[in-house]
């Protein structure tokens, strides 16, 4: 129920409510956010990070010619005419210096091959025939077992695109390939402002910490427009949430926004979330006016302020959830002109639906395995439809998830 | 090629290489390592951390009986009797008091009811009479649009189970149950010891980290046998680490661990991975000798040393990633008698194997969007056959995502 069937009387503000599509929103934000300028780190610590530019290998990955397996490095020239009629005899050599004529050294996996050498032969291929002498029966070629210099990644070959957020090998990866620093897309700053005694704070916390934003201020504010207004004007931050709940707090930020900015949507058809509003500051800050009951703070960050932190994290800005085709074990009903985010639990390969976010708030979420997004056009979904479900990253496997086949 | 046959004359060691089946080295990790013991954490801070103990509501959830909707709080017995023709007339009373008779108050969603009112009639069901009056013409029931105190959860109830790992809106759950501090399975320590001159650690420290290890030691070694025991003696951390490569490094490695403890596995039929060690110190604290070689360095840890990291932590000790059947578009050849990683990129449904972790180290996993485990006991997997994939969370939105639904 919509904030514009509200008695006239009762609202002391001339803006009208004018309640948008959640495709609208979405739209409006992607026009105006975009990720956030580089910054430069240490390849150490940005494992998470986003790439804002190609890396490309300052080195050749391997660095030098190597080993592939244990065995003897020597020259595969030498090796030409050995078979077992004619076993040939090479001389152990040191490692660390060039191969003398018939020479052979001992190399483990990985290690360096002297001078000289270009061919392993692997440690069960070779006989010891007296101490410091040992056979091959077999010619190997040239290269044969050897890691070349910049066989992985010739110095110069791009590394990672632009835009890749890096796991953990990749910073394996870079630091092989001689990348000290990178660029990365920075870290979106946020403020929280909640006016009256709502308890989302921590709530918002983690959404923000798990879309890589960092939470610079989180404080409460008094329902007074002109100190809103205030705040608003001076963000000091890449994104402004002001959570609000009741008796004319919404209003009151709703007004403070248009007096400091601009107030692009208010309402979204989205439930729960509906009396989300969305809007930015003279300066271009986006400012996401979130409702305070706690579900429905929580499915309008997901949907929006959310998808804006993460595409100023240069993340990808959809739902951060796994989804998966699924068939419901019952009927999903919805009401048409409305975006509804349905909980289900799943049973098998089946998404069952649960109890709704009106009946038990946070509680559907946290008892549910994920949820089923319907949307405005439908009226739900009948029972055995396909549907995607959204899955929550619990602790359980996901379904489908099966440990390491022995 | 395993170090067993190596040639005698290089082993200075009396301990005999015993090449061992993954499942060996998992069942082994499993029976000796067990979540650590809790520690109390601060609600709001605790996203991402693993409950040790069920959470209980300390109050009721929501705390008092609220509006549902934007609407009128009012007797749902002073409705009887309401209808188009005998629209019933209330006066607008103050909110943050006690209802008089006929008395109804403009309350926004999740405001407080006020006393003596147990229905709420939404805002569009309203008709303004005149100033100060409204008039419904339809009767409710006792509850009708209230959120009564503890329907979401009473006090006592059960929030959360043990084990569960704390997703953002479960943080908000607690926080509204009125639970301040929860009992979490502590973040195991981890040190990791580098003999000789590979560059594993930024790698290491990457996967320790997603893992909710925290490295609390990343320090060169001499390939000293005594220095090593003395430091696996004194380990200072939940699990050691040991990274080695070549010309006798991993000897002196499994010698140290023999002598500072019991070397339970050593090598693993693991490929890449092969040269991995496991065993654990006189205290039973575990150690894990890890290749140094990048990419064997990669997958010993995603098996061993990350499932060990996994389990003291209470996560899921599988592997970390989100699993899917595919089938192959290309026929995938392994070698009986080792475990192989075969990286693939996901084209459409299909899985494609790409270059392998022998030809091009790091650079064949951030080349692939997963890869696939080949079993022991499997020759491959022909053409068309459906394998389990392993996805990587990278930027790009996985197989079979979708953008929310419009």
């Amino acid at each position: 129920l919509s904030d514009r069937r509200r008695p006239e009387h009762r609202s002391g503000l001339s803006i009208r409510t004018d309640r948008r599509s959640v495709k609208d929103a979405l739209d409006w934000i992607d026009a105006h956010v975009s990720p956030l300028a580089a910054e430069t780190v240490p390849v150490a610590g940005a494992a998470g990070r986003v790439l804002a530019a190609p890396a490309f290998a300052m080195v050749d990955v391997p660095a030098f010619d190597r080993a592939a397996v244990d065995g003897i490095a020597l020259r595969a020239e030498e090796t030409l005419g050995a078979s077992p009629y004619n076993p040939l005899s090479f001389g152990f050599a040191a490692a660390d210096r060039a191969l003398p004529v018939s020479g052979a050294a001992m190399v483990s996996v990985a290690a360096r091959l002297p001078g000289n050498a270009d061919a392993v032969v692997p440690v069960d291929h070779v006989t010891l025939a007296r101490a410091g002498v040992c056979e091959i029966i077999e010619p190997v070629v040239s290269g044969s077992f050897v890691e070349g210099a910049g066989s992985h990644a010739a110095r110069g070959m791009a590394l990672l695109p632009a835009g890749r957020r890096l796991l953990p090998h990749d910073v394996g990866l870079l630091v092989l390939g001689g990348v000290t620093r990178v660029p990365v897309v920075r870290r979106p700053t946020v403020r929280v402002l909640v006016i009256a005694g709502v308890a989302d704070g921590p709530l918002l916390g983690a959404l923000i910490d798990r879309d890589s934003g960092g939470l610079v201020d989180l404080r409460p504010v008094e329902r007074d427009r002109a100190a809103l207004c205030d705040a608003l004007a001076a963000p000091a931050a890449d994104v402004v949430l002001v959570v609000s709940v009741g008796n004319g707090a919404e209003d009151c930020a709703v007004g403070a926004l248009s007096g400091a900015g601009e107030l692009a949507i208010r309402g979204v058809a989205l439930d729960p979330g509906e009396a989300a509003a969305i809007g930015r500051t003279d300066t271009g800050i986006p400012v996401f006016l979130l409702p305070g009951a706690p579900a429905a703070c929580l499915w309008a960050y997901e949907f929006f302020a959310g998808r804006a932190i993460r595409r100023l994290a240069g993340h990808n800005p959809a739902l951060p959830f796994r989804a998966r085709a699924m068939r419901t074990s019952r009927k999903i009903v919805s009401a048409i002109g409305m975006t509804e985010i349905c909980p289900v639990r799943c049973i098998g390969d089946r998404a069952m639906p649960t109890a709704s976010f009106a009946e038990r708030g946070l509680m559907a979420a946290s008892g549910a395995d994920g949820f089923v997004v319907v949307p405005e056009s439908s009226e739900g979904f009948a029972e055995g439809a396909v549907v995607t479900v959204y899955l929550y990253d619990t602790h359980e496997p996901p379904p489908g998830d099966t440990d390491i086949p022995s």
